[in-house]
């Protein structure tokens, strides 16, 4: 029951002390909350009142639900950009209407969430590596940043690429409209200021730091009201929010055309494994902070409701927002019950703000969605993978360009499959060094890295993976072209020091390893083997059917193989003389 | 030049002596494949004379551009049976005729193994492990073997699943030929006999252990002699194999209808990596025993290009087989002439046999192919694999079962895919063990499994596995639990010494792991750790961020973090004392 319903950890000891900081953070992320909700409504292509009601239920359901203290759902920009490329086609087939098909979109992912949650398989987002959820992130912060630049000049441009965008502005420049423009240049300037300049002003006129977090990231109200107030005091002709319809949303339910849900399956997923990803790197980043838990299944339970909830009340697909997580956790927020509150926050703000929201320049809202994203993207990031592993910036890179040029679920579908691939390609080459002793010790190095004595007629291996059977036959592959290549060769040693585990098909294949070389001639020894792959040893017909033996040390194996060159290559001086001779 | 032509390699070499061998070798194994040839036909429900073209270009093709000195390609039961089931549902469609249907196969398998193997994508045969393998050939027995026991009886039945086969032999029944049954008993217990008893009674007799070998295995060879005289002599009224045209295959085109070639991509996928698959280990067992090499790459090319000589000549789809290859080893082929030579006999047959093969009974064939498959059935090595592995037992498990009940490409496409998910969820859930100190030494080990001291407000965790982004996840739930369920936690220590390599993923979420710890007030140390990953880790933030030290000894990390119960705890009898003392 705890595991369901973490409010019974934290609900019993709720007091007045813990209700006061939670109500303040609720204030706070209210208003941050209810621009945020409108813009990302906006990105998603959908009526503004659906940013708002999607702030709504989830927030209570997650509350009730969640194991993160602090994390704030809602719609976020890179989730609100996935919704807007999966309606397109859907609408422009007549399939379904918007509305109808972010509800679908919001239901779907949050039964895939839930089902994912209650089968335990959230290790299946381990999947999306990070240089592949960076490289979409960046990438979708791009494609976000130029969809909503045309927007400051009143030109309203859609596209799910890069190229389609680029063409659409092209083809709209001629009627941007100064006026906008005037509101939406300096809005923007004002917000890039506050990002990096608001901080240590409030800092340095005395402010605490929390505090001054806390208002530097709702710098963004300030220009809403100050924008509002210019468009609607000077009677300014520029696009703005317009009617939102008042009250709290109606249940909804979402079309239930089987070929609909057939067509969003695809993106739902993407949408709840990117939206998961993101929840769970917020959530234990401000847990630890505090010393407290997230269970990362349940975190799928509830935001897979958190979905539903969102769905079945008119909403879009929701997920853990970084952005506003900090300012709750910052502004103070103890329990979940925050969110509850915020959701109480939004729910009057539909009541009764939404007629002062009319006056709301659309340009202000494209610039805070501008200057949030920016904060996404990081290009620098390829370089850094880059100089870590090649197969990480591949990946990486695939993702950024393809997510540019061909839209995001290709972006991503790509990106998660190319690492997936390169990381089998990978396990399937484990390292296999040739190693031979160190003179004056018992230790073995590689020969191509050191200056080492191996025995002549024995082939000292060391396997630096574990072995299963993406990378049986390699093994296989480079002793059996060892048995051809070297015609005095009589023992073969396989260190496995390194090797952790090893399945049927390994043992397999070492066992026809063991049948071939015996066939030519040559002994199979096995040293350093650990617990757990001796134990599968010993059920395996190698137990008895190996033709050398397994060594504790290879020092032990080098003793018993090849006595007088290892003897005598503890003396550093007699080594090369003692190999000469043997060799002869 | 060499690596593409292994003819080069042998070519000049060639003498007298391999000559006399090769020719030898080479009659006997065209005596074997002439019945073979027509049984694997008639199996993938082609006319007879398709299996005789299919042994004819491919050998030659084979020989010129095979790494295996002894490797007999053509027709075989498993690539058979597979290739009728792939041409089924092409035919009911009308997709195509059965024999367009089998030479596009051909044809696309060729190119596929071509393509893998210039691009040396050998590797991803790799992915289908030992357990799938050979689960997926016993299933295909069982499913040869139950097609084909009715054709003892007179009875023509063909389908695709265990359920479609009984139900269409419970049809068929009544119409059960006891003339023909007559025949195809006394066969197939003739021929059962042979498989065990013969070679025992010709070592009796003093025939050499090599001819007698071979000579056992051509005894279905003396089933269709007598049979096809009794046939003929008695004029028995049964099913035979009938008119065979005369005369050299002409060259073939596939048809080119762009929606077959997408029809028959997955099947002919599949063909191609089983055949591959087989091959290779057929190819690497003999090879061994000569110590020669095979270079699994070009074996694909050869492979590609004998296929594609199958299909441009009117043939199915060709591999190694394993009866033929070790009768032609055996019976001394040295060189692949001894292919070159069979293609010529099998070219003569065609020519000036088939009217001798007018009155040999289908029944024959039947039991020749019943006793062949089974040998291939091994379904004690579930039992063997449930033993060592769970996940290897289930993938298994499913493979023969979905072989049995959907057919064969289900079952081998299901167990793949399943084989490859239960390897990724291992590698999700790498082995992490929290140690402790064994007393009097300066080793650690599992606090699970051994009894050891552990230092108050210091965790010890040495992990199992690779670090890679399938488990980077798993690593940091693991830690942030034990900072939430451990107050008193100073400092956690990873120990390395089995990590060998490490990922992007895995350094980002080790350096968000050292930022929430040490937000949490623990240092994070590492110890042991390897030089590739210490390489990646320098490039990292971790090489300025880390909080805590990396050590070259995890005894030296204790040593450092917590002397007073390190040392004392070199005294076994101290130990206790000292960890009680450092916890007040």
């Amino acid at each position: 029951m705890r595991r369901l319903f973490p409010i019974l950890d934290w609900g019993p000891q709720y007091d007045r002390a813990a209700l006061g900081n939670d109500l303040l953070a609720a204030l706070i992320v209210t208003i941050m909350l209810i621009p945020q909700s409108l813009a990302y409504a906006m990105l998603a292509g959908l009526p503004p009142e659906v940013g708002l009601y999607a702030s709504i239920a989830p927030l209570v359901l997650y509350a009730l639900f969640g194991t993160s203290r602090t994390l704030a759902v809602g719609p976020v920009a890179v989730i609100s950009l996935m919704t807007a490329a999966a309606i397109a086609p859907l609408v422009a087939t007549g399939m379904a209407d918007q509305l109808g098909a972010a509800v679908a979109l919001a239901v779907l992912s949050g039964l895939i969430l839930l089902a994912m949650g209650l089968l335990r398989l959230g290790f299946i987002a381990n999947f999306i590596s990070h240089p592949v959820i960076s490289g979409f992130i960046t990438a979708s912060g791009l494609l976000i940043a130029a969809g909503q630049f045309p927007a400051l000049a009143g030109l309203s441009v859609r596209g799910e690429t890069l190229p389609h965008l680029i063409g659409a502005i092209w083809q709209k420049a001629p009627e941007a409209s100064l006026t906008t423009l005037g509101v939406g240049l300096p809005v923007l300037a004002f917000l890039v200021w506050t990002r990096s300049h608001l901080r240590p002003l409030l800092l340095k006129v005395g402010v605490a730091p929390r505090l001054a977090g806390v208002l530097s990231r709702a710098a963004p109200v300030l220009a809403v009201v100050a924008t509002t107030l210019a468009s609607w005091g000077l009677q300014l002709d520029l696009p703005v929010v317009g009617d939102i319809p008042r009250g709290l949303p109606l249940p909804t339910l979402p079309p239930l055309d089987p070929a609909l849900w057939q067509a969003i399956l695809l993106p739902a997923a993407l949408i709840s494994l990117v939206g998961y990803v993101e929840t769970i790197s917020v959530a234990q980043t401000l847990a630890a902070k505090r010393r407290q838990r997230i269970d990362p299944d349940q975190e799928l339970v509830a935001l897979g409701i958190a979905n539903l909830g969102a769905g079945f009340s008119g909403g879009f697909p929701v997920t853990g927002g970084f952005a506003r997580s900090v300012v709750n956790f910052d502004a103070g927020a103890e329990t979940p019950a925050a969110g509850a509150f915020t959701a109480a926050g939004m729910a009057l703000a539909t009541l009764f703000l939404t007629p002062l929201l009319y006056h709301l320049p659309k340009a202000t809202l494209a610039a805070t969605i501008i200057v949030a994203v920016l904060s996404l993207v990081d290009l620098s990031a390829l370089r850094r993978v880059a100089q870590i592993s090649r197969s990480d910036f591949l990946a990486m890179l695939a993702t950024i360009l393809l997510t540019l040029i061909a839209g995001v679920e290709a972006g991503i579908s790509a990106g998660v499959i190319l690492s997936i691939l390169l990381h089998l390609w990978r396990s399937s080459r484990p390292h296999v060094a040739v190693v031979g002793q160190v003179p004056g010790t018992e230790h073995f190095r590689n020969v191509a890295r050191h200056h080492v004595i191996t025995a002549p007629g024995v082939l000292s291996l060391r396997i630096d993976e574990s072995l299963y059977f993406p990378n049986a036959r390699f093994l296989e592959d480079r002793l059996l072209a060892a048995l051809a290549e070297e015609p005095g060769l009589r023992h073969v040693v396989l260190i496995c020091a390194a090797v952790n585990a090893i399945d049927t098909s390994a043992l397999e294949t070492l066992e026809a390893l063991n049948a071939r070389l015996r066939d030519g001639g040559v002994t199979l020894h096995l040293s350093e083997v650990k617990g757990p792959v001796m134990d599968r040893l010993l059920r395996s017909h190698l137990r008895t059917e190996l033709s050398g033996q397994v060594f504790l040390t290879h020092y032990d194996a080098m003793m018993a193989l090849a006595p007088e060159v290892t003897r005598a290559c503890h003396d550093a001086a007699r080594c090369e003389t003692a190999r000469a001779r043997a060799a002869r």
